[in-house]
């Protein structure tokens, strides 16, 4: 594939921008989970090392005091939820609500408050809360780790950015289990979807983001509590 | 309908708070339009005055720079968008994108950068961009005017809280056809779903709120642009 | 309230029409669990009559092979994903997965394959698998049965119809609390969302819906597999 | 991007299964437009080619009556509705109702009944009715013919399998402005969310469908109009 020309063609149409950071910020880790950090699962590729390198940016989430999403594939027990995801990728169904490769893996594992999202699909809006809990926090950034860059991440980065909150992949915190299809997603989130960086250079990019995310105050107000309409 | 012993089960079970406003806030006006101000059409009951009502209300939005958001229910001119709402009420087949019974009432017509949803159905979340479009914009508290409170401003409040949004419902800027439904739907979403309260309380709520809605500082951001991944 | 003026209005604008059934059918159960079931919980009113009631229903839909869905309101053990609805209704967090009060009751437990949709906001469709899974289905018609008729009930009425299912209210297997929000809440599903029948009625209609519910034929294709595009 | 290796990667952890078709079938025809017909807009690549292989493809769903839907990007004249995609990519703004690069190219033109669904962003699902449109028909199977691979026609596949129907992409009736993210696309797809096939071969194969796309027939039900509840 001719990336050079490809660029070309994207720029000249328009495509290509990068948009501003806003606050508040909010982060989601998308199914890193043991099956997905397994090669003899649904893993391989670069996911490993983008597990290791989201170790410091949930750090730096809690530290923040942002908001944190991470998903799991969960399917019924009984399978009563198989869907055309499962009809096209069967080994799916193994991912279980207590089958080890459906837990998100150690070194990232959820702390009270943080919000574990179960899917059956790749996106992680899909049938979900996660819009309306993003939105009832004011998120406007949306930081995005996971796995896999070319199927749960780029659905998710695809419905956050429809869903109104700008997507911010960092490229070094997104794996895949075939580097071909890595590339590729990355390509067209950077085009149309998402602003793309490093780790590191968001992690220097957050410094100056306003630190408006604490609790935001409300109007105290003194309505009349009525007995009757 | 003994609403004495209603409400008294409901504060019983733990129904019927009030919660606090918090800014930003957005306003969702709801099909006030040509016909359901007509009393031959879709109108009739307390509509009229519940126009008259927001009149005040959409200024001081505007003063504000809040968000504003209009709905209209519009069908496609061929039918081809019919679904079960217009099945079960074919009448609002009759409104038309072009079709005066489907235009927003001239005392309250849209300006520009006022968001116009078209719907086919009562919640004005469905089918349209709407929730992203509050999200995209941070919006925490929507006050909620329109037609009718047992009809499309019951489903939009239901789903305005479902996704994350903090109904704030004046009582005399909503109408119905008929007074019964009326005043069982206020009822219904101040028990489980909403503030209520009426326009003037909400005038003088709305001086104590926070006044971060301008433009919120963006981070400055040094992003170097690649020309390949 | 005066009904009678109220149905005439109603008449007048168009309202108030039955639509026929289409197979296939599916079946809606919405929180029946022992917390709705409990006057001292969130129960009382007519809601353990409709219990009764839906037994026989579940075992014609079983009998016939629908596919079954069932809903109960489920939060996080944390509290990590409450919402504006709980703000509303605090008591509601009290529902968690291993809690007595959000299990099904026990006559109507679900069987290996029905559905039973965790949900955390009035509507069995927002934030859940649900629309999708019936329209897998291809189901037409959706028999709804559950508590409350005013709450839950009425905002997935609401969503079944905008999702594209005709909603089939049985009037005495739908229960609430309180009559009051009740008979209000069918007068409005009956003029604008749904046809009702009483259980029997329906059992009775159910008899000339053609049983084309099986597994339906596939094609079958000789699709080359290819090794690359 | 060493696409052999890949291949046997995802076959070994159970991806690229193709599942079989299923009627009733529907046809969605993404943004073919005059916009992303023109290299100097949006166009280029094999998009041209995909849009002329299309032309059969519309006229046989005619024959066999399918339900036909396409889309079109139109944003609001006043850019009230602009969101996250045209604050990436600014040029699609546009796209607006009355520009010739947002009408549909006159060889694909819809005719009465077919559904035109406006969008302002990838997915044709998203902030529409799409799905209850197709739900409501009962559509099992979704062949997904144009523009672009790697953009709207890959959001709108992930989600239609998503909302429960069976994508069937036609390799030949869909296109990009360049052939690396074609490609890269139609590999993702096939090997996760799709049966894949060339328009040929779907052709052929609609021949073993079961023709039981018509009028489906209802219950002639006696349903005693109520006047009251």
């Amino acid at each position: 594939m001719s990336q050079g020309n490809d660029v070309q063609t994207y720029a000249k149409q328009g495509f290509g921008n990068q948009f501003e950071l806003k606050a508040p910020v909010g982060l989601l880790i998308i199914d890193f989970v043991n099956g997905f950090a397994d090669p003899e699962v649904f893993g391989g590729g670069n996911i490993k090392e983008a597990i290791q390198n989201t170790v410091p940016l949930l750090a730096e989430a809690r530290k923040r005091g942002w908001p944190v999403a991470h998903t799991r594939i969960v399917f019924a027990d009984d399978g009563a939820d198989n869907n055309i995801f499962s009809l096209k990728v069967p080994s799916m169904l193994g991912l279980k609500e207590d089958h080890p490769n459906s837990a998100i893996v150690s070194e990232l594992a959820p702390v009270e408050g943080e919000y574990v999202v179960r899917k059956t699909v790749p996106s992680a809006f899909f049938g979900t809360s996660l819009a309306a809990w993003l939105a009832m926090r004011g998120v406007q950034t949306l930081v995005v780790a996971g796995a896999v860059t070319s199927g749960c991440v780029r659905a998710s980065v695809v419905d956050a950015m429809q869903w109104g909150f700008r997507p911010l992949v960092l490229s070094d915190c997104v794996g895949d289990r075939a580097i071909g299809p890595h590339d590729a997603n990355m390509f067209d989130m950077e085009q149309k979807y998402a602003t793309v960086m490093t780790r590191d250079e968001a992690l220097k990019a957050f410094k100056y983001l306003p630190a408006c995310q604490g609790k935001q105050k409300t109007a105290a107000l003194n309505v009349p509590k009525k007995g009757t309409i």
